[in-house]
């Protein structure tokens, strides 16, 4: 029998953003399926409806990622196993794109499932693209170290490395702790280095700003609990 | 005066994908500017034609980033200066990502233009997603060196680091020289390193497959001039 396939469905970044942002093709395929992975069934079901998703959820089976855990990839790919195309869903994003989905990805690989990505949108490529930094080579490094001597020490090693081989240097933060961070960021960089800061990301008021760290703090800057990416440059721009 | 707005817009990776890979806001966008900056204009009015771009290209002013050059961004941005909304098209996927527009989008913030990143496909992202490869600690590095020496020499690095650092590898090649570097790859790299070839991504025969460099060897495979995006991983996942 022909497995079915894992379908890696992006989901809204933002609240209220409709389907405008989600391309034809991904609603199309999306609205197909009625089996899902998720992190969390309540987001999950919430994203569906906002694109309109077009069956009622008492027919739909949605499964939770974290509930299953590791030993359990199995039970989560056994609508695959018997031919049904099954939906993977992230918290906001990408699945596998800074979230923990590539564990499941891996084991469909393992048992021949076939992988389909759908496009749609990704705060770090969005980041990214609008960061003017380099996009010929960079590093998303996930979150960074939480005790202070470790960060002091990972922000001067990303610095450093960024200035030696021009690589963009890509994070996030629990928005929580952003102006800690933040405050990390601009007392430890050289006034020069180049900063950038992408927040709301496709909401109304997304902000997406870039410049060196000396601007930044004359512009006493206060983040809140914006869901933000960091990006970090001090090497040289080729064309 | 406001000045104009930087628009990134996403192209198509493949032919005839028309409008289904690119999202409602994303088309409305584009379908609103007449100004444009291309690596070529030939391969911009094409894709724009393809989504069904409304207005005659007589009309529209489709500028060359090749043509112009670092010296000339005053040139290509003139249009912002005066208050018009201007899009930056990259040759194929989103600007700024595995191409030279981040010169252009640092111009822009050096001379207070505002930068809006568009939603769409970008090979890079779509890989990832669908590698099963650690999508917390990514590292894009563009080419490889084309000397054998010099390849083989970073080849061995990126393997090592991945494995010391759980980071996932991730280059391009252009489609020509594919064969040479994946000869390359399967002859330096340790049987048990995982790597993903994500090849005609978007297009009816795209192919996403992660497997094992000895599963590699066995498949007897031939890229020929696909466009592909090679990722390695030889380092462990976290959930």
């Amino acid at each position: 029998m022909k497995k079915g396939r894992l379908i890696l469905i992006p989901s809204a970044l933002a609240e209220s953003n409709g389907t405008a942002q989600f391309p034809q093709h991904t609603l199309e395929v999306t609205f197909q399926l009625i089996h899902f992975i998720t992190e969390r069934a309540k987001t999950a079901r919430h994203f569906l409806k906002s694109i309109g998703y077009p069956h009622p959820f008492d027919g739909v089976e949605v499964m939770e990622l974290n509930k299953h855990g590791e030993d359990n990839l199995n039970e989560l790919l056994q609508f695959c196993e018997q031919g049904i195309d099954t939906g993977l869903i992230s918290e906001a994003g990408v699945p596998g794109v800074a979230d923990p989905g590539g564990i499941i990805v891996r084991e469909a690989y393992r048992k021949g499932i076939e992988i389909v990505p759908l496009i749609g949108p990704s705060s770090l490529l969005l980041a990214l693209m609008a960061s003017g930094m380099n996009g010929q080579n960079f590093h998303f490094h996930g979150y960074l170290p939480r005790e202070e001597a470790d960060l002091i020490k990972k922000i001067k090693t990303l610095e450093l490395h960024s200035k030696q081989d021009d690589v963009t240097q890509m994070f996030i933060e629990t928005p929580y702790r952003n102006d800690k961070l933040l405050a990390a960021l601009l007392k430890h960089l050289a006034p020069q280095t180049d900063m950038c800061i992408a927040a709301n990301l496709t909401a109304p008021n997304q902000s997406i700003v870039t410049k060196s760290v000396e601007l930044w703090k004359k512009s006493g800057i206060i983040l809140g609990k914006k869901p933000a990416v960091f990006l970090l440059f001090s090497g040289k721009l080729h064309s």
